[in-house]
């Protein structure tokens, strides 16, 4: 949904006061997926999210258990980011004056059982009635599995390839439908689920850093080109893209008259782990990776040296993309 | 502020869709101050705290970065009923729409000094614009120096002296001097103080905790009565109050036109401690209390095995009160 200059410019001010250098007892501040606390043997990762109503659901599109556990999924895709374990949800939920009582325990019951699903019990939370949407913040805490390192956006290194765990932009197929009333197309079923039940890759996430030393992991929740721009610039590197558009991808880009550079770059809700590794694991990876889960590892593109992000086409051909021509658009 | 009913109704609605008994990893689930989670040796209380511009405070009172600090003072107050020390922080905010730059970042440099005041960094958070009043979500980590037991809400006992830290009602006091404009009046201004700048008793828990064993521990965020209630109803007790009003709590109730029972026992946003202890060690302890803090600690009644809550006059005469009377007020 329509996200403003403005929001962009208030989080990138207020990262400035939270500062860059984290202090004891944080081994991880502000600025990547999520904190970690450095306690005893397993660190804790902590991180928190807000769904609200307008700007990044709509309860015409959504059931409230729907929303309760889309928001669950959410919030535990910047702990799969970490290669953190959810252990307990907090929930802050704020609720428009005249709410329906039936609608807000089933908004509570969709994030409990969302929560149990993940092995992540709601531990407690807060509930307040105010003049606003509905408003519903979680903080999930997990914990770094072996005591093993968490996954940064700062450690994509020159030479490692970027793969991501589905296609970037499929969600953003999916509110493009909703919108425009093509949800019951039935081509378009898969983007418009994506976009309604995501899923954090926690599972795959923990798979992959068992199977391997990633290199720097982030979720996808802002889309390819702001997310993968966060790991360039903590990372201090460039990238190039090879995207390749299957051809389901393709047909729903026609029938919703949108071009398919564009939704794999923008803006999407896709909550996919973006990564990088060393290329010479990529293959093995992959074939696990699919014996695992059935679904393709996709490797989009490599890490370089130089600052910038290109797309190279199937020629060899490349052409640089501007950040700033994607992260602030619809 | 006013509270309307259908809050509390929804509070009590999802209370029991999270359920009483807690699952692994928690070892004390929703319900009380904070939640736990037991881990490896020193377990982590965390808890959630919303508050909302227009439902729990007003910018007209409040400059942005006192709100931010006062967020802070409010969540950690859990964490103090608790027995546990700040560890990390984490921020929610969501900004209406055209909330001044200026006024943001001052909110944020609020919450970040008040959080390294209390040696508690903010480890991160996030940021969203919309159409709503100013709502700052704050989720705070803590953990129980020493391995000690968390102060639960369920552990008064017949016979246990009840406690406070300071006087209930003050802040109410205040409140109601700023909504009649009357927060000029230097007799008022410890009340309104009270109310714009509270402070958590983190320090005053743990020295308690430390000096003796305590009974059951609340932090008062809805008024005597309505906090008093869920320790009552957690500990399956009821207690006798032996309310004494200082004169200048008599002066302002009179300035106010208010009556000292009903400040003393209604909805006020105090963030004082609750506690109950064994009479053996009430005067020792209030003697401690007094030369560490320069306060007096106030015995305030009495817990007792028959279900209720009784005011006792100087002359000894009981009277029965109604928790409901209290609870669902302004």
């Amino acid at each position: 949904m329509p996200v403003a200059m403005h929001e962009f410019r208030l989080i990138a001010a207020i990262r400035r006061v939270l500062g860059v250098e984290p202090a004891p007892p944080l081994l991880v501040g502000a600025g990547d997926d999520a904190a970690v606390l450095a306690r005893s043997r397993n660190p804790t990762a902590v991180t928190t999210d807000s769904q609200i109503e307008g700007v990044h659901f709509r309860l015409a599109w959504l059931k409230p258990r729907a929303v309760g556990a889309r928001a669950v999924e959410i919030t535990l895709s910047d702990l799969a980011a970490m290669g953190a374990r959810p252990r307990a949800l907090v929930a802050a939920i704020c609720f428009p004056r005249r709410f329906p009582m039936r609608d807000a325990i089933s908004l509570a019951r969709g994030v409990c059982a969302a929560g149990s699903r993940r092995a992540c019990p709601v531990a407690g939370g807060n509930v307040a009635v105010y003049d606003g949407p509905l408003a519903v913040t979680l903080t999930a805490l997990g914990e770094l599995p072996g005591g093993r390192t968490p996954l940064l956006r700062s450690a994509a290194k020159p030479g490692h390839v970027l793969c991501v765990t589905g296609m970037p932009g499929l969600a953003r197929l999916g509110l493009e439908a909703l919108a425009r009333g093509e949800e019951s197309n039935r081509q378009l079923s898969s983007a418009v689920r994506k976009y309604l039940r995501p899923r954090a890759r926690l599972k795959e996430a923990e798979f992959l850093a068992a199977e391997t030393r990633l290199g720097a992991a982030i979720d996808l929740s802002d889309g390819l080109a702001g997310d993968l721009g966060h790991v360039l610039s903590e990372s201090g590197a460039g990238a190039v893209l090879r995207p390749c558009y299957p051809r389901l991808y393709r047909t729903m880009c026609g029938l919703l008259d949108l071009d398919p550079e564009e939704c794999f770059l923008g803006p999407s809700d896709d909550y996919e782990l973006l990564f990088t590794v060393r290329s010479s694991s990529v293959e093995r990876l992959g074939r696990l990776f699919r014996e695992r889960f059935r679904r393709p590892l996709l490797a989009i593109g490599s890490i370089c040296a130089e600052r910038g992000l290109w797309i190279e086409n199937a020629g060899g051909k490349r052409r640089r993309v501007t950040l700033a021509s994607y992260e602030h658009k619809t």
